[in-house]
């Protein structure tokens, strides 16, 4: 069997343990023995279309086994560069790079839109009777990946680590809230997640015994503003403090949305974010207590914040990027390493594989029946599902001169074989 | 010697080890023969005049104990309630509250408003001839009590958690960002800190070498939106992506601030946030290479996030607490427990105390010569300065079913012996 070179690449929004699935798939391919080179795209698909590519084995070993600890895209870069059917010139491209470089295995990292992107270089590949094997391995915070009935995939990498973080600052905001609220009587918190109500609802494992005058405004759940306001001033009239979870998209004005390249509404940069519009309700609307709405908008830091990430999380990132290998080299193509739950009691899963077809453009929305019927609780049915992937430890953070010490790679390009090439959405 | 009371209380916003503080007070209270018993005031002062006190004699040491690793000021709760000359039946009121419950020593955790308020209390037990020893213990994660030449205090307890929180953030902010950068290439983040520097320039720890696209826009420098334009276009040109750390109040209208009990602007209010006027010029302004710019406003999580606290500012935090009752106890009053820096390398500091008058209504900012030409970087003396308040350690987090386990304080009322009152400010 001749052997192969093998190109790695990232999609999308990090997540604190993206690289660690990336360290999967690098240390499953350097310890076979039909895997040649191994290639890192350089940001992406972006990094292919350039030829930008990063010679992997030229990496201390020591900071490939950093990646685990390494959190967001930063090591070998992420896009959200969208290839669509219209880009022929694209796509036609990465099989020019792929065969220029004798890529035999395509592994891609990413989520639904990635998932859509690689199956279709895999099929153009087919057509074009070049032999290459596409595998993706699961990444998105969103959990938005995949069926409701959790048959395609239980959980996404990068969820539990997401989730651990919401876990985390809400206990910590609820002794900041408990400790200001005769003066900040309402703490409002913006969470990620587009249009899927999975990190806002994780805010409730902080407090799964409903001791803390918490409220949670899902995207699935659409309760409007006025509904809010008088949500706050129950809670407040009854515990004198409140602290709100409101998902990115909540309250967002069209006129105020700027669109990534995949097309999706970044809510990062709106121009009026949805914690902003309801910081300025609550305070315009007043209180029947003394105080004010404070408002924090976490952002990246939810998903790239080393110190709050899941350590299951972490260890399941990695094996689904070494499992993708190993599906790969046992004659698997245009499918993605998946897991799927065994038991919730102990925590048990199995690593398995599902088509990219299958799994492309999917979107997974927080089930109805996981809603509490006031429309701003989740139930216990969520806590069960949840609960485990945040884990029961601290993960372990490597310091250096009282610094995190994050993997430090060589990033030299492979010498390029082909002229210039300018993307068709450059 | 006829055995007295003591009551603590806490003011202001909080910081990550202001009940490191209480713990500290409230230990050195419990070793000494001549305390009686040992209340804490329910909300600051609030609770002084409302009362409400809470007898920390009855709490499991276990859990006193554990207010160390506790964050915010949810223990005993905190407030923002300015007393003023004209609010006579206030101070007339505290001392009737003292007198009831013969508090012979009153410890006042809290900024420069809280020494004031401290001082002027003591004043009036003299005056009116009541035995009252009065000391404050330092607390500000602004950094922003006394003098810039540093000799009242080196640094407030808080702070050195605080810039350790931005040391970290900034780390993983730049993971982020450069995986990112080709849709995300400028990062905004809004630090606290009102007119003060000290927390924005914090996020120079996360780099001491200046490796990453860093800006920090520092309210001494006072940089008009224009030349930060600029100064993103240049970096951008140069690097590809851009980090952004603006004071919460840079850029703020006037007209867009509300203003808390003390009368400061509470920029976590504000109906345009630093962040949210800093992103949406820079998305207007457009920029020389691809992508959007978003933002992020850790808010309150920079003052209360336990798992970014500094060790050495944690166990400074808790030694204020203990000094300021030794002190007392050996006869100082009216005085406030502080910290001076004997030497940066090694770091050494001593215990001294300072009269409340000198710390009450002090402003310190950032001295100038700490802000590097470009009015947007600090300077390596700074870094020299603040780089041993972060400490080398990772704080340790004690969890319960893989969430933090906090301080649990019974929150039992003393009995009250005066009639109900309402303070002059409700």
């Amino acid at each position: 069997m001749k052997k192969r070179n093998v190109l790695v690449a990232q999609s999308g929004g990090p997540s604190p343990v993206i690289n660690a699935s990336l360290q999967g798939v690098l240390e499953a391919c350097f310890e076979d023995k039909n895997i040649n080179n191994v290639y890192a795209a350089y940001h992406g698909i972006e990094g292919v279309l350039l030829e930008n590519l990063i010679d992997m084995r030229k990496q201390p070993l020591d900071e490939i086994r950093r990646l685990k600890n390494t959190p967001a895209s930063g090591a070998i870069g992420s896009c959200r560069y969208k290839l669509t059917e219209k880009n022929t010139p694209d796509f036609e491209r990465i099989i020019e790079v792929f065969m220029a470089h004798d890529i035999g295995y395509f592994f891609y990292i990413g989520g639904n839109d990635s998932m859509d992107t690689a199956d279709k270089v895999r099929r153009l590949a087919e057509t074009k009777g070049y032999d290459l094997t596409v595998m993706g391995v699961p990444k998105t915070i969103d959990n938005d990946l995949g069926d409701e009935e959790r048959t395609i995939i239980d959980h996404t990498p990068g969820y539990g680590s997401c989730a651990r973080y919401w876990a985390n600052i809400i206990q910590n905001v609820n002794e900041e809230n408990k400790g200001m609220c005769t003066s900040e009587c309402v703490s409002v918190l913006q969470a990620m997640g587009r249009d899927s109500g999975y990190i806002t609802a994780a805010s409730r494992l902080a407090d799964p015994h409903r001791e803390m005058p918490l409220q949670l405004y899902l995207p699935e759940s659409a309760i409007p503003i006025e509904k809010l306001l008088d949500n706050v001033d129950n809670e407040l009239v009854k515990s004198g403090r409140c602290i709100v979870v409101v998902s990115e998209s909540y309250m967002t004005d069209p006129a105020s949305q700027l669109r990534d390249g995949f097309g999706h509404v970044e809510y990062g940069a709106s121009k009026t974010t949805a914690m902003q519009s309801v910081v300025n309700a609550l305070n315009q609307h007043g209180f029947p207590v003394r105080g004010q709405a404070t408002g924090q908008i976490p952002g990246v830091l939810q998903r790239g914040v080393s110190m709050h990430a899941s350590v299951i999380d972490r260890e399941e990132a990695y094996i689904l990027g070494r499992k993708a290998v190993e599906f790969a080299l046992s004659g698997v193509n245009g499918e993605m390493s998946t897991i799927l739950r065994v038991s919730d009691e102990p925590y048990a899963v199995v690593y398995k594989h599902v088509p990219l077809t299958l799994v492309a453009n999917s979107v997974r929305y927080l089930p109805r029946e996981w809603i509490a019927p006031s429309g701003i609780d989740v139930t216990d049915d969520f806590i069960k599902y949840a609960r485990p992937l945040i884990g029961d430890q601290m993960p372990e953070i490597e310091l250096e001169a009282g610094l995190q010490r994050f993997a430090r790679l060589r990033l030299e390009f492979v010498e390029k074989k082909l002229p210039e090439y300018v993307p068709c959405n450059f």
